[in-house]
């Protein structure tokens, strides 16, 4: 957590998160993939299909971190409004980009699909932008200055994220290792208080869950220090052992 | 979608969500019991375990919208911030709550648990805040102006959340029905857009997805006027029967 440690926000575009109809499923995949390299994923928005609440979102998150990546809202339909929202955030124009058409072309040349008005308009992309490549199904992405734009279909986004992620900027990996056991969230607080004071370097977590009507909690140690992760969970492990004899520990420092 | 429609957000606490070690299982919810009672939910936000982003985000967005909506954070543990955040958020002092702390002594003594040092910190309340029943485990949530903090463990979250929407300000319900079929976006993307046109009250949105390697798309009308959704989802399985003779379609228009 150094002040070199490049961040990331992630903003996703969905009313159908904000109705409940939808679970996100995009937010998990992209903070591990982000954490493996070394990008702390420093915060998460939900808006609506709203041009000035993408735009206004856009301009604040793309100011505070070194990466914003959008999901959602670039296909072809009439609620797909992300490329001009986007474009408005950096005022600039929205044009038909000779190579997204030209890949568009391709891929439906392939599946033997007519062209249409409707397809045609993913190739819309904002002036200065710069095509991600979607290996899935043929409609580019785009990033322009430290925003990147793509798509709200896990597997189509996860294409799209894996086509990034080399071009960013990488930090040690963060890692994170864990021990669960039958103990209350209270019993362990003031011994965990004092381990998380012991490593400052690390972030010491504390999860309550339920299993069968018995309570228990996972408590997480997570940084870039590998040594310090495994030193923090010994003593994490031997706090938790003073309550349950058996608890579960990853073995090992893992992403 | 009237000017009087009440608004929230989402604010979740969570280094375990930025690190992708969790996956929310509260907005969905939260957002469905919110459209039932005519709230609209209007924004989520995640950030991180840290005073200043938790009481940056609950200032600007408690100016924002009816209500703010927190979860998380409010446990004995040392990475238990949230109480701290909001009293900094709004400038007043933290105190120990009486009828808090009689809560806890009386979940405790029910439970013949021993009150300790970091089971106390749980009737810490900003001054000024009213509680919040927790009909589960004893420590009570709060509110402070708009903002109302809630557990993060589910099952609470839920308990706590039915405790607190019958005090908040109702619009009417929030409606949907969706049509489902093996049509792709382009194929209905211009048909929709008209039908969008005529139906300005309402949310007419287009969600792709892949079954079995066919791709298929669920259209849905969401809104507060029923006739409306039933009227553009006729509209709607027209369009899609054109080219899937055998579309799902939602009964009737539902919460």
């Amino acid at each position: 957590m150094n002040e070199h440690t490049p961040t990331a926000a992630v903003l996703i575009i969905g009313n159908e998160i904000l109705s409940g109809r939808t679970q996100d499923a995009n937010v998990t995949h992209i903070a591990k993939k982000l954490g493996a390299v070394g990008i702390r994923l420093a915060e998460v928005r939900v808006v609506p299909d709203s041009e000035d609440e993408i735009a206004g979102a856009v301009n604040a998150l793309r100011a505070c971190y070194t990466y914003v990546l959008t999901t959602g809202g670039i296909g072809p339909t009439h609620d797909d409004i992300t490329t001009d929202s986007i474009a408005k955030a950096y005022g600039v124009a929205v044009s038909e980009h000779p190579e997204a058409r030209r890949r568009l072309m391709a891929h439906y040349a392939t599946s033997n699909t007519t062209v249409n008005a409707a397809r045609l308009r993913m190739a819309r992309i904002p002036d200065g932008a710069v095509l991600i490549n979607n290996g899935v199904s043929g409609a580019p992405g785009f990033y322009i200055g430290n925003v990147y734009v793509m798509a709200g279909v896990p597997n189509i986004m996860q294409a799209m994220l894996e086509a990034v992620l080399p071009t960013l900027q990488h930090g040690p990996a963060y890692l994170s290792q864990s021990v669960s056991g039958y103990v209350t969230e209270s019993m362990v607080a003031e011994g965990l208080a004092s381990i998380a004071v012991r490593y400052p370097q690390l972030d010491i977590g504390s999860y309550p869950w339920q299993h069968e009507e018995r309570w228990g909690t996972t408590l997480v140690a997570r940084g870039t220090d590998q040594a310090a992760i495994k030193a923090a969970v010994e003593e994490i492990l031997a706090l938790v052992k003073s309550y349950d004899s058996a608890p579960v520990i990853d073995i090992s420092p893992k992403i």
